[in-house]
């Protein structure tokens, strides 16, 4: 049972996680803290958030739980801020999709005080943003990746595991160098990859040609590329490294791809396609949907 | 109203379009015609068909009307097949997804009776194949392009216009050349990319903890990954120009983005994120879903 959770960035994440505790009567009273003050407003008619604070200091009074769900680039301050007026029993989370950059700025920030910050990352990611794309159950099934420092008291790591747990995520650990680069690989890479492909097309003098053509499949495949653009140059700035290694990685894959079609090469082809079906088809079994 | 129709190949595309036709009563008899006796048995048995025939052209005869829903790469034996035996009333009409190689085929094959092909493309493939993948609806508001040929009678191309027109389908023309170079930008490439890109994590050892990290942007995005390797084979082998060089564009979009991202441009990368966030808000605006 949360007293008083406090929540930084009332958007789909944000949002989400609050409206999930309050269903289920694990929170007593959410306020909200964020840039704009419509979104708040919204936030707060929306039940999701009951109060409102000018900033993430006003509000960390008798907070136990405050959440920061706001680009991984806008962090920093938010540690600094918080340091001096953070209660001594009061946890900090995240929600950022890099782990290493905002460590390091929760340890800059925080200080001494590193300890009561407990690292994590729900993949529920959606192209939708603000106050109105919150919705309880976003979390169910979903994988959630705590990468807990060493300063974490363990039962500091349980109590966030089990917030979200409550919200029906799939908690598991990572260390946090791992996480960035299979999350380099399995989402921030298809990002770009989907950015990319849009801007080539929307660019063409005859972009409309080619828009009006374009079925489903071109719609799930560019499904990503609605995401909030200044999220997404936070998360590749922070895990530039393991996001630029990727990139090369799958340029050299796609090259090769591109020279046996050249080469007209359709039986090494047809067996690539092959084989990422069946890990696909495999991948979806296991995972139920 | 079609008296006899027969299907060459009944799965998803060729067994939508015979559910459609059957439910409005636009159609008296359908054959089916195929490689898998257990799939036109199943066929039948959902009442997709209601005849089986041993080959294209043991069941033309009294044909008015075949559609060849069959990989791009297995047609040239079936126009030749047909071309003895096709009655002089009887219209071939395709559903694959490159056309400069089908017709070519087509004109291989039926000779004189070139007339009678009706090149067309509907655009509403899925990742799942065979018989019980067909469903009433599929076409409707998809997008379906015809590629007539000079030798078409203005009467042939209506009629196909009509019957997919009926299915719900937004029938439009381009020349063949046109089709081939703009679906290897929105269809084929994206195919390729996500193929590439499940393989390449498969392949690699501690495949496991990349797929249990990956969330729902991975699932669309790697859904055309699910594809039928076979037919995307001969798609890929059948429009290798144009997608070789759709595939050089795109990797030096990707080599740009990467050197960005490198350089540390985050106003660059904000601003390419922004504008294809903005053409995909406008192309789902337009599309209406």
């Amino acid at each position: 049972m949360i007293k008083h959770l406090v929540v930084v960035g009332v958007g789909l994440i944000g949002g989400s996680l609050a409206l999930d505790l309050k269903q289920q009567g694990l929170v007593g009273k959410v306020t909200g803290v964020g840039r704009r003050r419509a979104n708040l407003d919204k936030a707060r008619e929306l039940g999701i958030i009951d109060a409102i604070a000018d900033s993430a200091a006003a509000a960390v009074g008798d907070a136990d739980l405050v959440l920061l769900a706001v680009p991984v680039g806008a962090m920093g301050p938010l540690f600094r801020e918080l340091a001096p007026v953070l209660p001594p029993g009061c946890i900090i989370t995240d929600a950022g999709s890099t782990k290493q950059d905002v460590i390091a700025a929760a340890r800059a920030g925080l200080g001494e005080r590193i300890g009561q910050f407990v690292p994590a990352h729900p993949i529920a990611g959606a192209e939708n943003s603000g106050a109105e794309a919150a919705r309880p159950g976003l979390y169910r099934h979903k994988p959630l990746v705590i990468t807990p420092l060493p300063e974490n008291a363990p039962e500091a790591v349980d109590r966030v595991t089990a917030l979200w747990k409550a919200c029906g995520a799939t908690v598991c650990r990572l260390p946090p160098e791992r996480h960035d680069q299979v999350f380099a690989a399995v989402s921030h890479l298809p990002h770009l990859v989907a950015f990319a492909l849009m801007e080539e097309l929307a660019g063409r003098p005859d972009a409309d040609i080619y828009f009006r053509h374009a079925g489903s499949g071109f719609r799930d495949f560019t499904r990503i590329a609605g995401s909030h653009p200044e999220m997404w140059r936070d998360i590749s700035m922070a895990n530039k490294d393991a996001l630029v290694a990727e990139m090369d990685t799958f340029i050299a894959k796609l090259g090769d791809l591109r020279d046996l079609l050249k080469a007209g090469d359709s039986a090494a082809l047809e067996a690539l396609f092959a084989r990422a079906r069946e890990a696909r088809h495999n991948w979806i079994k296991a995972r139920g949907h």
